[in-house]
């Protein structure tokens, strides 16, 4: 099994995923915060890359209606991207929520407009995500949405835990390329500290500086679910 | 002080670069090599980007000619990319070598071309660039060369090791971007054990499966010199 690594997923090469797995990781904060919605009970998430798309969009199917840009909620929207605003889920209105976010909706866009399947991964879900994709049979592509257009130190993380998680699982090591590589040394390096990771990217100082640092520590917890939510007709579902 | 990394010198945008002091990474093994010949006695190594160019250009300033291509020897040259070719010197019969290699002297002229001063960087003389290029005062532009345009386990590993050194001896922590931050974390975790990190990269996996192995076990010796190489004119000098 081949085990590739794309570090911002504006940047990919569509011959880097087509025909992979892929698994997409905005870990500050869309896929994250998916995960979180689908344990929270919604049924369905649909990333939207433009807001207006999404406001019109969530209007039509009477969907909840999320959206981020520059780490800030977007003033109109009832939603920002928090993932502890879906959590525990006690007053969620609503089976379908439409989220859009100034990266990770469009890497999930890029991801699932080329590769055979792709999931969404998280601190969060890691084990689950690495059993789901190995469960494919087919090669895996790694894609972290990275910020605007930059690499992201907490996406390459949050692609090493995986790593890591399919590693111990596989029946045979992975051939991974030099960016997998070190995504898996450097979660190597965290894995007593995931948050310390979350917190040295420039994303994390950002989201710090916004008062987020909950977020920071939700989205650090290693496995905190056993769910693989993957892309399918446009919205991801489990 | 600003840190940046360039993960793969031939897709740097010049504005990344211009103005910084620039380190070149590549590590297997142009930059390694350039440290060894320099600290060998060679006064000046001219890096040329193509391999008919270096051959008439050492003929016409009378210099030896190494040349390397998918990390074999260029058949007509008389010497290759290896480092041990150079130590310990003893059989030099010239002061100039000019070299030719697959990715590293194209990311030299890359970054000479843009960078206010261009240090050649590696494992053999971590410690010593680092202080150079802090002494300049200016920001820092960390080049990896990359291989064949994908980036390279092991030019991040030597631009860590730098960082690590820099960190130590820098008045305040240094404003890092999330590949520096990556970069640094990965050299603590191979800390104890560099060679691992260049066993692991592809490229250094091609070079032992072409015989290598001893050049990797050279190029892995931290701060084996205390020497910092830099462009001048287009040659390097110490």
């Amino acid at each position: 099994m081949l085990v590739n690594l794309v570090p911002v997923a504006v940047e990919a090469n569509p011959g880097e995923i087509e025909g992979f797995a892929a698994i997409v990781f905005d870990v500050l904060r869309a896929t994250s915060t998916i995960t979180t919605a689908l344990a929270a009970g919604y049924q369905k998430v649909y990333p939207v890359v433009e807001a207006e798309e999404a406001i019109e969009f969530a209007r039509r199917i009477e969907a909840a209606l999320a959206g981020e840009r520059g780490g800030e909620k977007i003033p109109e929207f009832p939603h920002g991207n928090s993932p502890l605003e879906f959590w525990p889920g006690n007053n969620r209105d609503n089976d379908s929520l439409v989220l859009t976010t100034s990266n990770g909706t469009k890497a999930i866009r890029i991801a699932s407009t080329h590769a055979a399947k792709t999931f969404i991964g998280s601190l969060l879900n890691a084990g689950a995500v690495a059993r789901a994709a190995l469960q494919t049979g087919w090669d895996i592509c790694l894609v972290c949405a990275g910020t605007e257009g930059k690499f992201s130190l907490e996406d390459l993380l949050g692609a090493g835990f995986v790593l890591l998680e399919l590693i111990g699982i596989a029946d045979s090591l992975p051939q991974m390329d030099d960016l997998s590589v070190a995504a898996c040394n450097l979660a190597s390096y965290y894995i007593n500290a995931p948050l310390k990771g979350l917190d040295e990217g420039r994303h994390g100082k950002k989201l710090i500086g916004l008062g987020r640092d909950m977020d920071l520590e939700w989205c650090a917890q290693l496995n905190r679910f056993e769910i693989a939510p993957a892309v399918n007709n446009g919205y991801v579902c489990l």
